[in-house]
Formats: structure tokens, C-alpha cells, sequence
């Protein structure tokens, strides 16, 4: 893998929201104890303003949902498409399967580089262009019925290469290792274009 | 406005998910006897595949809410280019400050033209390449303390020069104003750019 330096520069909490308004695929990170994991997910939306909140979609299945609900805490991290097959690979095997006793994990496997943030206990990945550090606020009954996880954000980082003063800043000279995620099916995705801005509708007379 | 002549194609309920995996902006659309309205929404994510669920954030103080408790249903389309500027129009001004007694509503106001689809009395937008027509499932706490609605999606459309196979077919030649709206802030919004494909990465050795 193509070692990307992150640049990541911290993003207000009301501002968090921002990061997913565009609908990127992200990574779900969590640890445990000496376990840890990450996963794709394409099922994430903000929530709130302030408190910053977020939600995501993690299967009954998963590990990483195991992580989640022993640890309170997850990640999200925003790839970019450096990291395009990495991201495939992790929505596809599961943390599970590993060889663990071994201290094979999906970041090790599939060569997926870390650092952390404000939580010294969560991974952030390399290669991503954004991410949320949350604690999980638990609602059983949305996470039993629906799968569905709240967080409250309680750090935000961007890459200053492709964000800033709360916006995404991607346009023609981005470079496209830099672009987000946007699942598609399969092994597609489609990439985020130019920006462009419109003004509103005026109310017809 | 430019009319663009919808060619809605029936999606598969299972396959609805893929409307909004790549996570573009939606327009809610709700009616309610003699009253119906349409907001923006960037935030909006699948839920689950069978039954076909899907979720999104809709304030306290809209319009569209009342009309939504009140029928129990609504509609998610997903806008096209062509009509960046009402759907921008349409998330900033308030249905309720119309004037509804002469029957000016925000369609008609922004000059939106809309069609059905299996539901007669639930208006779909013309400049949409994808709907979702979904009944409310109820979960008060949800709706209260988050502002969040679950949706179970009872038929789905797509634009087939944009969506065939269960899938987004974006590509170089994909005109402009059939590209989906990825919301960033302000007035300005990412456009979809061509697809790729990638091969999940190996373990490493």
C-alpha cells in the first residue's frame, strides 16, 4: 500500500456533520482490550448539530459490533481512494476469521496503517481524509431491532488537503487518491466530482 | 425550469438500498388530505435489505413532519443536477409560510412538477432519478429524541438512463443534469464522478 501521510487538522464538533453530508462510505474502527477492528460502512448519516451526533449501521454478525458494545466507543474514518481495495476487502472478511491468537488483525492483514487522536485507545486509519471519534450512546432497542448505532462526536479531524474551514474543498486539481468513497454494488464505486454551487430557486411569480 | 421527462423503471425492493448507498441529498416528499410539501435531506441512509428499510432526519419544526405523523407515510426522491437550484430552494424555505390558502404550495411555488407512482396520493418529483415511496413505522422515541424516521419502502423507481441492473451506471457520458447531489453547505454540492471498479486487496503475506 501507497503510505499516505495524514495531515489531520482538528474540525469543530458542530461542524462534524460535514464530514458525512456528502454520504461517503467510511470505515467503522473499535477497540478492545488488546482486540481492535475496522469495518466498511456504507449505512452512516449525521444525526445532529450540537451535540454532535451520528449514527451507523453494524450488523449483528460483525466483530466490530462485539468491540463496540464492550468498549462504548467506535470511529468513523472517511477513505479515500488510495485505499479503494482496502476498504473492499475489510466490508468482505470478517475480524473474526483471523488468525488472532496471533495478533493478525484486519489492519495488519491488509496493511492498513494507523495513529490515533484525542482516544489513545482508538485507531484512526491511514489513507482516510476525515474522522469522528464517538461514544456510543446506547439504545438497546434501536440496536436490537434495527442495528442501528448513535454516537456523539467527541473529536473530528479532517486532512487540510481536501478540507477545510468546515467544508470539503475537492475541485479539479484534487488529487484522486484524495477523493471519497461513494459505494456503488460489487466492487464499484463512484468517486465525488467538482464542486459546484448554486443559488436558490426564486419563488416563481 | 428545464422539464425533464421522468422514466421511472421499477427497482426491485431488495435492491432499493442502492438508491442512497452512494449518499446523495433527498427530497421528502409527504401529502396529507388536500396538503402535501417537499423539504431536502442530506441526511438519509438505507437500513436494511428484506424487509427494504431506509432512515432519515427530519426536524421538529417542518412542515413535511406534521404531514408525515399525520398520513403515516412518504416519499424519498433523489435529485438530479437539473434541479440544484429548487432543491436547494426547497430546503431553505418553510412549507407552512406559503400562502396555503390559495393553494401555493412548495412545488408550485418552485415550479416542481410531479407524477405517481404505486401510492396515488403521494407526489413524486419530476428531475428525480430515483423514489422511494416508504410507510412510517412508528417509533415514537426516535421521532422525538432524534428527529429520526424509519421508513419501509413499498415500491422504488429509477431513471434508467442512470440506474439499470440494481445499479448506478455513472460514467463519463452520463449527462450533467442526471448526476446526483451530494450536499456539502452553503450553496454548494458535490457531483458524482465516474465509477471504478477495484479488486478487493489481499492479505498480506
Amino acid at each position: 500500500m501507497k503510505t499516505i501521510i495524514p495531515q489531520p487538522l482538528p474540525v469543530p464538533l458542530a461542524k462534524a456533520y460535514r464530514l458525512l453530508n456528502h454520504g461517503p462510505t467510511v470505515l467503522v474502527t473499535s477497540a478492545n482490550g488488546s482486540e481492535r477492528n475496522v469495518m466498511a460502512a456504507a449505512w452512516n448519516m449525521g444525526l445532529n448539530y450540537e451535540p454532535a451526533l451520528v449514527s451507523v449501521v453494524i450488523d449483528k454478525a460483525t466483530f466490530s459490533r462485539e468491540l463496540i458494545e464492550a468498549s462504548g466507543k467506535f470511529a468513523l474514518n472517511i477513505p479515500a481512494r488510495g485505499i479503494a481495495a482496502q476498504t473492499l476487502a475489510v466490508g468482505r472478511v470478517s475480524g473474526r476469521d483471523l488468525d488472532r491468537a496471533n495478533h493478525v488483525d484486519k489492519f495488519s492483514a491488509f496493511g492498513l496503517h494507523t495513529f490515533t487522536g484525542a482516544d489513545a485507545t482508538l485507531p484512526l486509519v491511514n489513507g482516510c481524509v476525515g474522522w469522528l471519534e464517538c461514544t456510543l450512546i446506547p439504545e438497546p432497542h434501536n440496536q436490537t431491532q434495527y442495528d442501528l448505532f448513535i454516537g456523539q462526536v467527541t473529536a473530528a479531524w479532517a486532512d487540510a488537503r481536501v478540507f477545510s474551514d468546515g467544508r470539503w474543498t475537492y475541485g479539479a486539481d484534487t488529487p484522486t487518491d484524495l477523493q471519497t468513497l461513494h459505494y456503488v454494488a460489487g466492487g464499484t464505486f463512484l468517486t465525488v466530482g467538482d464542486a459546484f454551487e448554486v443559488s436558490p430557486a426564486a419563488p416563481l411569480g
